[in-house]
C-alpha cells in the first residue's frame, strides 16, 4: 500500500537566518529560543482568500518543507547529544519525508503576508500548508523521553 | 519561486473508523472527542528503526495524508458552522496540499506498530510522518478565533 503524493508550495518563508548555519545552536535547545525571532510567511496570492478567519488565532501550525536538508537517515544525533536516537523520535530534518512542523505565534497580517515569532525555518522554506493551533494540539503532562528540560 | 516535492508513505493506520461517514459529528466538536478512540500506526518495516526512543514520548505529532479529500476549496464550511471560513483557519481536508496533522497519545509500541488515541484518521490513511511532541509545541494562552469552546 505505498502511495506518493506531489505537494505543492503555498508560499515560502523570509528569515533572518539565512542558511541553517545561522541559527545560533543554543537556540535549539532552549524551548523558548525562537521566540524573540520575528519571520514573516509570505503566501501565494493564489492561495490568499484561504486566510481569512486566520487572524483570530494567536498561534498557527506551519508544515514545510526542509528543503535543503540532505539524505534521510532513521538514526540521527541531534545537537549537544552523544547517542543516536531513531529519527521519528527527533524534529531532525534528516527523515524520510522532509517535511518540517512548528507552531509559531501569530504576530499580525499585511494581506497575503504573515507577520510570525518563534519560527525555526530558514530563508526561502517552502510552506506546504498552514492550520490553527486549537485546544485539541494542548497536551498537559507530557513525557519527553530522551530531551532534557 | 513555486516547488513541488514528491512524499511516500512511511506508515498506514488501522482505525475503527472504516470511512470518514462512519465518524460521529459530535467527536469533531469537542475537543476531548477522540481521546477514548484507539487506533494502530503500522510502520512499514524499512522504517522501523527509525523508531528507536520514540516509547519515552507520551504524546506523537502524526503527519498524514487525506487521501479520500477530494478537491480543494479555500473557503470551507465547517461542521456546525453557517458561515464560510479561510481553509487555513479550520482543519479541513479540503486543503490545497491535503496533508492532516494531529497530536495522539502514544499508549504503546510492538515492533513497527504504535498503539495511539485520540486519532481522527479512518482506515488506510497514508502517515508521512511521527514526530514527538515537545514542550515547545504546548502553548498556553492561546485564542482561537471562531472556534466555539
Amino acid at each position: 500500500v505505498v502511495i506518493a503524493r506531489r505537494f505543492k508550495a503555498i508560499g515560502v518563508v523570509h528569515s533572518p537566518f539565512k542558511r541553517a548555519e545561522d541559527i545560533p545552536m543554543e537556540l535549539n535547545a532552549d524551548p523558548h529560543g525562537f521566540e524573540a525571532v520575528e519571520s514573516e510567511i509570505e503566501i501565494f496570492s493564489e492561495f490568499e482568500p484561504g486566510l481569512k478567519d486566520l487572524d483570530g488565532f494567536s498561534h498557527l501550525l506551519v508544515v514545510f518543507v526542509f528543503h535543503a536538508a540532505g539524505e534521510a537517515r532513521l538514526l540521527v544525533r541531534p545537537p549537544f547529544e552523544t547517542e543516536l536516537r531513531g529519527v521519528f523520535a527527533t524534529r531532525s530534518p534528516h527523515r524520510p519525508n522532509p517535511i518540517g512542523l512548528t507552531v509559531v505565534k501569530l504576530l499580525g497580517r499585511t494581506g497575503a503576508v504573515l507577520r510570525v515569532s518563534g519560527f525555526d525555518a530558514v530563508e526561502s522554506t517552502p510552506v506546504l500548508d498552514i492550520k490553527p493551533y486549537t485546544r485539541k494540539d494542548q497536551k498537559a503532562d507530557i513525557r519527553t523521553g530522551w530531551i532534557k528540560n
